[in-house]
């Protein structure tokens, strides 16, 4: 009976459950409506049985529960709480429909009441409904939704909610106010789904903001696999310059390029105890192949250090064999199961991993800068955001290391923090669970353990990008990593004008992209036919493309175009001679100016402070917050527990803010030569043990 | 009790288990002797109960079964059927060892007898036994495995079979002697695999070749997941320059980069019938998560059809919106359960997919051949392999397609062809199935389904690569292929040298080498102390670099230095000033020269067949045969049935060569001029009826 079912990203909210179902497999029918079914509790004797009503309506039609109570007579009907639609529906509020009362146990089917909104079963078109699952839904028509209830062991009561309301002169209570509201504002918020700009204001609702910049931006699709997303050429392309540079500087550092399975045993990937247990419960297993059930399960590799060392060990015989230098480019998997979102928390991501042995501790240190340099660089040289280099605290390391070196970047937006990319040296601590030694070549007859780093950089620093530079009206793009850099647009062309004048502004559009492409520009034209330049201006900038050029019968008169700056919307005009050295200059400035901007704004946002009272205001004041600090884990472990809001009594000015606590981001290499720390003297802010060194501590993602 | 337990490639035979012993993870400890644990069956009445008799011995012990049978009172013993190694000890001959005690069950401990080799226990070296499984091996002393057998219910003989030996006068009876001697000549290959140079010659036993040209050659490393290998650098290098060339040549076309997914939900895997149905059984499938079931079981994509057509149906909006190509560079599983070989067969492997989507066929179909021949340019161009360019029979085409065209590559030590690339147009299927259509701008009103082709090449090349060109001193590498073109190897000075000439010699290669990075060529100085240059040169020709130039203080004097080609040996002075530019018109000879050689062996053996009873013959003449054909699909299935060696009754006269039927390999787009087919005239070399056009068969990887 069911007509028709989709797959769709996980939704928890009308307004994401509307975006999803725009990016549904297959597609959605069309001129579906969407439904809701809310479980209600009324107030009845503790001692009495509890009664759940189901009420199945359409979303866009207001019900008001307090009238609804007067009409079926039950008191006080309030939104039932989650422990209830389990134990009745065995579901959560986000996955529920009318299909729940399959699982209504027998003893309790006399319990539950079911309301239905009338113009529900008058509809012919496409009801939308969660099947049990808030990441899928099923289609059918109002007389499949009555067919289904009527082969069922409910009965059901039909009501005209619009009748009810009209008929309903007393003053809905509080609740139902409070229910109907953000309703209104949701529904109105599904309709503007199919627009295309940016509806979100980064400010206001930044989610939803990042899902549209990514998604109309066609950076990113949503994928029916829920935490996994399709890098589209205009973020894979971006991922491509990353690669390119990263590539080369390592080549020219001496590291060679290898690959190591996807799959890991499950007797090697738990060697190492410390390391395992940080990547345990998020490990992926494949136990099934075809249709036979696999002898011995295997692991998808969440990163590869065990999946390496043990033929690190079989290839170093000698110390002549030091040091060895791996990278490999390649996918990991981690099954998170906290909320994911594109390029900062997803369950597959892309990234490089670098696996080195050396035979000092001296040559790991020196690479482990070096690697961590080249990290800073991609972020401040590429991707012009800044970023700021330290060492993570115990707590924070990579499980199993030695210590850990980051970039540390912030969301202005958020005013979190974002941990960019991670070097890391593992000491010998690998070394020795996996055998790797070698005969010393300065001491005869003795052996050493090697020294080994380990190092990543992901698509992360993409999601990083746009929530730095991104605006209200979509991507930014650095010039350095855009596929197009300049894009090229006919102009001033009237009803009017002559097919010749067409023809001369498309020739000179097309000279102007040839003479950029051999200045080493990447250069497109859009003379796409039937659309506006306007239309062409929100395509272009919605995307986020650098500089665009218009170019009409009266600049090509000039022998001039105007270039127009997507960061700043400076206008300029140039002669069309000076382009070959113009663009790339221009090129150069916007992305100086791209950085200084965000520098400027994190610079603002790193907020010393000497007193523990100011710690929570500057957080919730979207900054992070630099101070002495003892580097003691009961501190940090404290100090996460004492800024959570909960625990603060905080009131959020913005709901959306983060409310969980603070954690160390780094120590930075980089310290305050200002008031600095006097050995012995200054304290730490947080417990009043001794300070050791300056620490950088903020809410983070 | 089980001192060490290692991983390691699945061994089937004493030699195998050698050999995968040396690739074992961890290390295998020091000094091992090698075990075998034998079940025989003594005769006895055939209503009496099974007596199964394990002798547990060192692998290099003599077990005369008939002296062991007069000893132990038993009669005519013989090595027992594989159904009664299951039923006693669940297991199987290459898995058995005496833990496999454990698994007989409590009724039939009584009939278990077991005889030790008193060798066994009084050795304090660590004794190899497979432990359940063929791929694992634990390490046990003498008295850890006396303990073992001890403290269970069994008892046991203990047997000096030396002794045994010298007291039996009898002539052992031909069963035993044929145990004793293949044997004897394992043991011997067991000591060689420590050897550094190729210890099998190509023709005698190509997969131990094949074997140990990769592994000593550095190209894999065999891993711990069966069917899944480690890319080294050496080899890894080689897919760097293909993927390089290619991805070049796609953008240029227009080709966009993008990356989807690994996993793939069951619904959008199971849309396109014909298509999955030839790769489900192959399927791999994450159940689990950390501890967590996943309520609805994922794929890794085993291609990406399905995958990326949901997303095309949505992008593709309007004919404005084609062409669509996108290509993405990735690994894939395929997790295939019959032998696997690295390159050709592997569980997870690496290639490009590209995926296009086009308004017209035409275009879909030019685009089909245009990437067959950039296919083609990457065997005969990079690799110096020839192929033949031709379109797959209806049998043989993908899955799901409209049609399949193929390079097919040919491996002369077996004899067997090999599908090196395929480019398939898939023409309106896939579109129809996921509803990718859009309005047809020339037929206002109608709506169109778009043209559809998938295109990939993977690491296969790799393979074909190295079995086309390697020899019995290993690797020899095609020069626009080789991480290193040219190894540049001081020679010439004696023990009484002076430290002068050796600084200067020294400083000769280094300059060579300088010269040569300059003129572009990959070159690289060995300068390593300790080593002869006679090691050296041993080391570079197993890995297969192109060129060896030898530097010494004569060659110095003469402004000279000695040129040694890999893949001829042929050797030619070359004067240092020329180097710049000799060498890079020499790289190219040696392409040209090792592409021309492979041609000829290949033209050879394409043998035009005219009566069927000539086909198997060719076939086992090594060769692939080129006839007559009426390109029906049973026709197809009766040449097969009747090409395998077993129907044809046929003794085969090398017992590697492979048994299996043949199958079409191509019809060439290149057909043959003399003697053509005459429509309505010429027959089917196979049925007799009409033939339409040539067609190559041959049995193949």
């Amino acid at each position: 009976m069911f007509s028709k079912s989709v797959t769709h990203p996980v939704a928890t909210s009308p307004v994401e459950w509307a975006t999803a179902l725009t990016s549904a497999v297959p597609k959605a029918p069309e001129g579906y409506l969407m439904t809701k079914t809310l479980v209600l509790k009324p107030k009845t004797a503790k001692t009495a049985a509890v009664f759940p009503v189901m009420v199945i309506a359409l979303e866009s039609t207001s019900t008001n529960l307090s009238a609804l109570g007067k009409k079926i007579e039950l008191k006080e009907m309030r939104l039932a709480a989650p422990e209830l639609l389990q134990e009745f529906f065995k579901c959560d509020k986000d996955s529920i429909s009318p299909f729940a009362l399959k699982s209504v146990s027998a003893e309790a089917i006399e319990n539950v009441r079911i309301v239905l909104d009338s113009e529900l079963l008058a509809s012919t078109s496409p009801l939308a409904f969660h099947a049990n699952a808030s990441d899928k839904t099923t289609f059918v028509t109002g007389a499949e939704l009555k067919a289904f209830l009527e082969s069922s062991v409910f009965k059901y009561t039909d009501i005209n909610f619009g009748e009810l309301a009209a008929s309903a002169p007393v003053p809905a209570p509080k609740a139902a106010n409070k229910t109907a509201k953000p309703e209104a504002k949701e529904s109105k918020e599904e309709d503007a789904v199919v627009k295309i700009g940016i509806e979100y204001k980064k400010e206001d609702n930044f989610p939803m903001w990042y899902r549209q910049v990514l998604t109309k931006g066609e950076m990113i699709e949503y994928y029916d696999v829920s935490g996994c997303y399709i890098y589209r050429p205009w973020s894979y392309s971006i991922w491509r310059s990353i690669t390119a540079f990263f590539d080369k500087a390592i080549t020219d550092m001496g590291v060679e390029p290898a690959y190591f399975p996807l799959f890991v045993s499950q007797a090697v990937l738990e060697k190492e105890k410390d390391h395992i247990e940080g990547f345990a419960p998020e490990v992926a297993w494949v136990t099934r192949a075809g249709n036979s059930e696999l002898e011995v399960p295997v692991a998808i590799r969440p990163t590869s250090e065990t999946v390496m060392y043990p033929y690190y060990a079989k290839w170093i015989r000698s110390y002549r064999d030091l040091p060895l230098r791996l990278n490999q480019w390649n996918s990991v998997v981690r099954w998170e199961f906290k909320n994911p979102q594109p390029f900062l928390r997803t369950r597959e991501f892309l990234w490089q991993e670098g696996h080195t042995a050396f035979l000092t501790k001296k040559e790991a240190d020196d690479e482990v800068l070096e690697i961590l340099d080249l990290y800073r660089q991609v972020y401040t040289d590429l991707l012009a955001v800044p970023v700021i280099k330290g060492v993570k605290s115990e707590k924070e390391k990579f499980a199993g290391g030695l210590y850990t070196t980051t970039c540390e970047g912030y969301i202005p937006a958020t005013g979190r923090a974002i941990q960019g990319a991670t070097s890391h040296c593992l000491g010998q601590n690998f070394s020795k669970m996996f055998n790797i030694e070698v005969e010393d070549p300065t001491a005869e007859g003795t052996k050493s353990f090697v020294w080994q780093n380990s190092w990543g950089l992901s698509t992360r620093t993409i999601g990083v990008m746009v929530m730095v530079h991104g605006d209200d009206k979509g991507l930014v793009l650095p010039p350095r990593v855009a596929s197009v850099q300049v894009v090229v647009i006919p102009c001033g062309l009237k009803v009017s004008s002559t097919e010749e004048e067409r023809l001369k502004v498309e020739a000179g559009v097309k000279e102007v992209v040839a003479t950029l492409t051999k200045a080493g520009v990447r250069a497109k034209a859009d003379l796409r036919e039937n659309y506006t330049p306007g239309y062409k201006f929100n395509h272009w900038e919605l995307r986020g493309v650098p500089i665009r050029l218009e170019i009409g019968p009266m600049d090509l008169a000039k022998k001039s175009t105007l270039s127009v700056c997507r960061h700043s919307g400076a206008k300029q005009a140039i002669p069309l001679a000076d382009l070959p050295t113009a663009i790339p200059a221009l090129l150069d400035t916007i992305h100086d100016d791209m950085y200084s901007r965000a520098k400027e704004i994190f610079d603002k946002n790193v907020v010393r402070v000497d007193e523990w009272d100011k710690f929570v205001p500057a957080l919730n004041n979207k900054s992070l917050v630099l101070m002495p600090w003892c580097e003691e884990v009961s501190c940090e472990e404290d100090i996460k527990e004492n800024s959570s809001r909960s625990s603060v009594g905080d009131e959020p000015v913005d709901e959306k803010a983060p409310s969980m606590g603070a954690k160390s981001l780094c120590i930075p290499f980089e310290q305050p030569t200002e008031n600095p720390i006097v050995e012995g003297v200054t304290k730490c802010v947080a417990c009043e043990r001794k300070a050791k060194r300056f620490a950088l501590f903020g809410r983070s993602y």
